[in-house]
């Protein structure tokens, strides 16, 4: 170990996701040097690009930003990636509470009073979210309250219709990437606050979270940034031990790699920066913090067709069900190809079920959903790609962080207070979009404007 | 670090806690070679005999046994270390939902119907637990369903008053050490099906889990069995790193250490048991039940007086309250010895809340607590101790690991099965008195005996 190499920086940042790129990058800009120590073989963190065909790039991770996400339009424009709109044109495919496959048209005429049920909530949800500060949710006036109760169990309570209560109950986990009952109805609203409003959150069109795309795939992202401090980034160096003083810090990876500095910004995901072993050992509130903060379940499925066959029925290539291995599903073909591309989401519950079958099993139980609603074509696709995420060692879980109840009012002034010279950041710690790129930017710039003003 | 020792052994077991210390005793009978690694500079784990004067030693983590603790009281026998029978004489003073300090005649007399109240749910929580198998809850025939909802929930479900209501927290706290709203139902019936019946579990008299302690401290069980595995245990030798192969482990420690052996029984909480590495990774269903099994929150503080002054008054130095910083206390004076002992319990809420604070302003507040209930003389301690368990770098929380919502159902079966040549103890995987030193034994035994029939 004697042998492994000692890196002198003033910062140094531990992962090498967006939110520790972006750190390094503000780093650089205002003189200081930073090294950035990175466990994987590659940059990106929960950002995957990945050739299904050879120029057929899926993403098995993050892969959209919406209209609100300012951050990310400014970095894709500034690292030249140009983006492009999420296709939308056609008919959702429903299958709810024993509907069977339903058009879009037909399930809304049907289900009216349902979907204005929804909306209902979907406006009490908004006003109950404006009063969570987004930088300190344990301060809402009823905080207490909303925090001793699931949200599942606060769902339960406003006597939904089942078509309405399913169809929440998939729109929530197709953000939280977990049931309904495993957070805190608190953690609920901190997360529709820090994203806007719910039409933000959930719409998948005109003005939601997931309305544009990258030219090349989103790893161009991590990857142009990468480039900007290429010459401080140490990949395959997975920190075991931060050693921390004042105004000194020794980062120690497996394998005996060092790395030197005055401060440290950890942008791990909370359970995973808890896994570090610090020395002197954090308190115990920051401790127990993260241990209340596993990361989500959450799988993406690719099917490649040699077209895109579900437009030519006036389908949107989206799903919505409560039948089969996934909730929800998109057309993410690439545009100036000819491949139909379809995403099967499987989050919360279905990762876990179908994310442990073998790989044949989950690819027959996904391509039988798919022919329900898109008919026989779907059942021969050209490729098959899916990723889970619990399973990469350094990630373990997406797409975020989540808390059971009264962990926020609880232990959540722990989650991004600095302590000593270390720093925290990562998308979990951000008060805008948090489980976004867009709240791993805001996060990786915070923490290190804060570095930067107590070391210049 | 290439001049640190390297232990070849059978065994490798992490952890110097009463379960990895049975677990290297079980094996060094078997003709096996353990060793034993343990992080911190004793042994003991979630037991601290502490002096709190000179001769008088109080505990700071595990204390009692019950009369159903067979093999504890089997260990302690065996070990030379004898037992005496918990205090019990005189009147608990109560002071709940705004009764103001009442003794328990008057408490009992006044509140017939709520005790009542109480005890019908005791009976219900009798027959639901009965239901759970121990060794699998996920199979109990509505695990589902009590897994989706949190045992708080349950409670304010059942219609009770008041006093009931709080009772029956206050009682539910006393044994998880957490609010009832962090865990799940299905886990709340799993914990009273492995020690039995609400009676064992609640009851601090005939029968509880509370009735017995040991002469000259818990401690001596720890140290006594430490003994007997001097030449085979390491102190001081945190465990970073655990490469594994279908017959080999190396298990690499903090400075260096290096323990090689044919199979490891790694004996911490789930929490501390996923903060190392594994090479390769152990699957993402253990991975993520790892960030799912939070160390609760409790905290124990003594007064010690020159004399057990609240026995001539009749009481019997246990108060019941749902107003000041600790929920109940215990008379723990010592046999032999004429110092009066009151033993406060801060758990959950409380203990999160009064052990940030600093050591005086904690200690104002119990002693407030304590003059409100046994009088003046309270005011005047001897000395006053306490211990907080989520500071300590190697234990990070007790009494033990709680589930939430749908982490049993989910990724219980990944608690307890072997990965390969890992094996895993601790009391959170048992399934007699998981949580107690009883647990402990078990799973320490348990894995024992299962790494024995694979290499003997």
């Amino acid at each position: 170990m004697s042998t492994a190499p000692t890196h002198e920086a003033d910062v140094v940042i531990v992962g090498a996701g967006i939110s520790g790129l972006i750190a390094a990058r503000t780093v650089l800009a205002a003189g200081l040097t930073p090294v950035v120590l990175e466990a994987d073989d590659r940059v990106g963190g929960r950002i995957l690009t990945q050739d299904a065909l050879p120029g057929l790039p899926v993403e098995l991770g993050a892969q959209w930003i919406g209209d609100t996400h300012h951050r990310m339009f400014a970095l894709a424009a500034e690292l030249g990636v140009p983006t492009y709109p999420q296709y939308d044109d056609g008919e959702t495919s429903y299958d709810l509470a024993g509907s069977g496959v339903l058009r879009q048209s037909e399930f809304h005429s049907r289900f009216a009073g349902e979907l204005a049920e929804l909306e209902k909530v979907f406006r009490l949800l908004d006003e109950l979210a404006a009063e969570v500060p987004p930088e300190a949710p344990w301060l809402a006036p009823a905080a207490a309250e909303w925090d001793s109760v699931t949200a599942g169990a606060w769902y339960d309570g406003q006597g939904l219709s089942p078509v309405a209560r399913t169809l929440l109950e998939i729109c929530t986990v197709g953000i939280l990437a977990v049931p309904t009952v495993e957070v805190s109805f608190l953690h609920l609203l901190f997360t529709i606050q820090t994203c806007g409003v719910t039409s933000e959150l959930f719409a998948e069109s005109e003005g939601g979270a997931q309305t544009t795309r990258f030219v090349g795939g989103t790893g161009e992202i991590p990857r142009r940034l990468a480039d900007l401090v290429a010459e401080h980034l140490v990949l395959q160096a997975p920190v075991q031990l931060i050693e921390h003083g004042a105004d000194q810090v020794t980062v120690t990876c497996r394998g005996g790699l060092v790395a030197r500095g005055r401060r440290v910004i950890v942008t791990l995901s909370p359970t995973l920066a808890g896994r570090i072993m610090y020395d002197p050992p954090l308190p115990g509130v920051r401790d127990q913090l993260t241990q209340r903060l596993p990361n989500a379940s959450a799988m993406k499925a690719f099917f490649i067709y040699d077209e895109p066959f579900w437009r030519a029925d006036g389908l949107n290539g989206q799903l919505i069900s409560d039948v089969g291995p996934a909730r929800m599903s998109n057309d993410t073909c690439l545009p100036g190809d000819d491949h139909g591309v379809i995403l099967l989401f499987l989050e919360g519950e279905q990762a876990r079920t179908y994310g442990r079958l073998p790989h044949d099993e989950r690819r027959a139980a996904l391509t039988a959903e798919l022919v329900r609603h898109f008919g026989d074509k779907a059942a021969r696709p050209e490729c098959y790609v899916d990723g889970e995420w619990a399973d990469r060692q350094w990630t373990r879980g997406c797409y975020n962080a989540n808390c059971g109840p009264l962990v926020w009012t609880t232990f959540g002034q722990a989650l991004a207070a600095p302590i000593g010279a270390i720093h925290w950041a990562g998308t979990d710690t951000a008060t805008q979009w948090s489980a976004y790129m867009e709240g791993a930017v805001e996060a990786g710039e915070r923490a290190a404007r804060a570095v930067i003003a107590e070391l210049t």
